[in-house]
């Protein structure tokens, strides 16, 4: 693909964003259904390319997880239908008008959502993001130029020929989504120059990837992923459920951004706390990495996958079966070691003392913060966006979960009568 | 100044952020009020300063309307104590909670109003602008780093040791109000590069200062004030509103960013209406730029300043008082002409036709969109912010004028009582 044809793509891209935008939502919404049954009904081609990009993932040895992030079958397919449909369901995001008031001088004025017009994003491995993306963007109203993985190229070509196929019947111009086909990787440096054409990039995937298009994007950009997720058990906890918080949040997803990184464990319920998940969490294969304290209220043990935590594991996003343990004195030295390490993305806190929950909520400045529940519900799915686009750890435009409506700008409107500001 | 300096100036702003960020509104609004009474009761140190720069500024032979911004009286710092009440006693902008539900798990998920941090403004000329974008700041809990133009640096200098004496007796740190007192130009490029200690960059003044920042920041930045604001006159018209709308658009303030660019007449309604307001505006000193057909209709004038309009005429914010006049055939070519050179700020329809004015206002994609008014109340106190740090014509984040809620971020605030997700 040459720099020419992508900046064919690119106005192919503004050109369908115009119309796109100026659809109503039963039209937006028709051709995400036909998309949901296309997905449905034409499970064959996706899952022949999916075949072909398997097999050249174990031709090249890459490891299981890998792989399995990768594969298709049609349990997956059909949950990526039912996203679709989900997605397609949900309130127009470009029917919401705000602020709206009258002023003294009968000025009419409000707020109106607006589709951003054409987003760009970069993402690696799992093709159901092709998917989910695609018909957030759709619902939305904007126009996305989609750059995947190399590793799943035969499925995410053979998914947006779907989606194109499928918008033939509609009034969604086929040309709303665009697909770089090409595995070069001076493609990405190219997409980061397009301002002219590309209103947002959105990153997904390694943290060399989202500091490349966050130094490097000459549009704005909307960056984040990197989870280094805290979890403080306080001195006034219930000890089954700190237990069960600290499992489920380290052991169910070890390879994603919203896994728990480091423990905080109040001193006074330390003893307690400690070998109850060291247990489990060992039991699970998890690598524990004890700070001095924890180490001797474990009895300093000499296992394999306890071992003393160093000064490089706060502050780090383990994506593994890894998580470092602190021992802490009170909720202000839990709060210092959040602010000093947190990424700003997940950290909970786990207590039965309001107060103390109250103050967490309000000190700690993360995209999402949580009192007694697992670090895994900073998802888009689950706090009710449908699905999402990306986990922003910026603060400007969108933060957390990005979903319909962080995919959209607002214009002001004004209605009068003919009113002329006062003469200063 | 140093490098070192600045990043010193960085670090002290940053800190007050955290401590600025807690405290109550209560606190915070009485640091303005203390502001606003200081405005009042030390007039004196501020209008020696400020004879300073105007005296500087003649001795360099600065055209009148530049001096005239500069300018500080009574009655100005009067007008600048009121803005600071009236923002004092706006809604507190980090008390907001949005989109607040229970999930059916249980979990109770809301997005809290927090702030920015430390914001970076670059602005010319007015000193009135140290103060409104000190108080939205500190309304808003953010702390700011100001760079005011070198003409004007007396009257900052005094202004901000001001807004500092004032603070001793509040909770608010005075770190939280940074200002660079050095003319060095190289400072600009420093500031960009800050992106560890600013969190949003705001540009106002030039349209190369503007660029600069726009593609210079490291950090996020907020960029726009460059207006080509159009006026569309439709078939259905009340001549003299339209007049009206058009003489206060272009000749009460020429020099600001919301001032008329050019008007787009309608042929059906040209011949009554060109010769009107060329009539109006020419008795204001308008320099009038026609295309053929208005030139045609028009009669040919020879006169000095009825002149045509050439290619480089439309799509060009004059800041002066001139406009360019052309004749469309329809409302689609007026949308037409707007989408091609409009700057998406401003544009406005003046029409009785409530179909064609719903039309432009759905389909025109500027900041701010307006039927039957002046371009003018694109601003911040007119559309009832109180005031604004700049008017942004871009989408992220903010577009159109920026108050208080424009200077915040959220984040997502999730309380259980210990729910984990079901494994995937």
């Amino acid at each position: 693909m040459k720099p020419s044809d992508l900046i064919d793509l690119g106005k192919r891209a503004q050109s369908a964003s115009k119309s796109l935008g100026k659809l109503s939502d039963d039209s937006r919404k028709f051709a995400l259904d036909q998309i949901a049954s296309g997905l449905e009904s034409n499970c064959d081609n996706i899952l022949l390319a999916n075949q072909r990009d398997v097999q050249i993932a174990k031709d090249n040895s890459l490891n299981s997880a890998s792989i399995d992030r990768l594969l298709l079958d049609l349990n997956v397919l059909q949950s990526m239908a039912n996203d679709v449909r989900t997605i397609a369901a949900l309130p127009d995001p470009l029917a919401e008008k705000f602020d709206e008031r009258t002023l003294p001088n009968g000025l009419n004025i409000a707020r109106r959502r607006t589709p951003l017009g054409v987003i760009g994003v970069i993402y690696e491995s799992r093709p159901n993001v092709t998917i989910d993306i695609s018909a957030l963007c759709m619902k939305s109203g904007n126009a996305v130029i989609l750059r995947g993985g190399s590793e799943a190229i035969h499925s995410n070509t053979a998914l947006v020929n779907l989606i194109k196929n499928c918008l033939d019947s509609s009034d969604v111009p086929p040309d709303s989504i665009q697909f770089i086909n090409s595995p070069n990787r001076k493609i990405v440096d190219q997409m980061l120059e397009m301002k002219n054409y590309i209103d947002l990039m959105v990153p997904r995937g390694s943290s060399s990837l989202v500091h490349k298009v966050a130094s490097g994007a000459s549009m704005p950009a909307i960056t984040g992923g990197i989870g280094v997720c805290h979890m403080y058990v306080d001195e006034n906890v219930e000890l089954d459920m700190a237990v069960n918080l600290a499992r489920s949040s380290k052991v169910e997803k070890p390879y994603v951004c919203n896994a728990l990184d480091t423990l905080l464990v109040h001193s006074s319920v330390a003893s307690a706390y400690l070998p109850r998940i060291v247990n489990v969490l060992t039991e699970n294969d998890v690598e524990i990495r004890c700070d001095l304290r924890a180490l001797s209220l474990l009895g300093n043990p000499s296992k394999p996958n306890i071992v003393r935590a160093t000064d490089q594991d706060w502050g780090i996003e383990f994506l593994a079966l890894r998580v470092a343990v602190k021992v802490v004195d009170s909720l202000q030295d839990a709060l210092d070691h959040i602010d000093t390490y947190s990424s700003g993305h997940t950290d909970v806190i786990v207590t039965e003392n309001t107060a103390a929950a109250a103050r967490f909520l309000n000190e700690v400045d993360s995209s999402v913060v949580i009192v007694n529940a697992s670090t895994r519900y900073n998802d888009g799915g689950r706090l009710g966006l449908g699905a999402e686009v990306a986990i922003s750890t910026n603060k400007l435009h969108a933060r957390g979960p990005m979903g319909l409506k962080e995919l959209t700008s607002y214009k002001w409107t004004v209605e009068g009568a003919g009113q002329t500001p006062k003469q200063a």
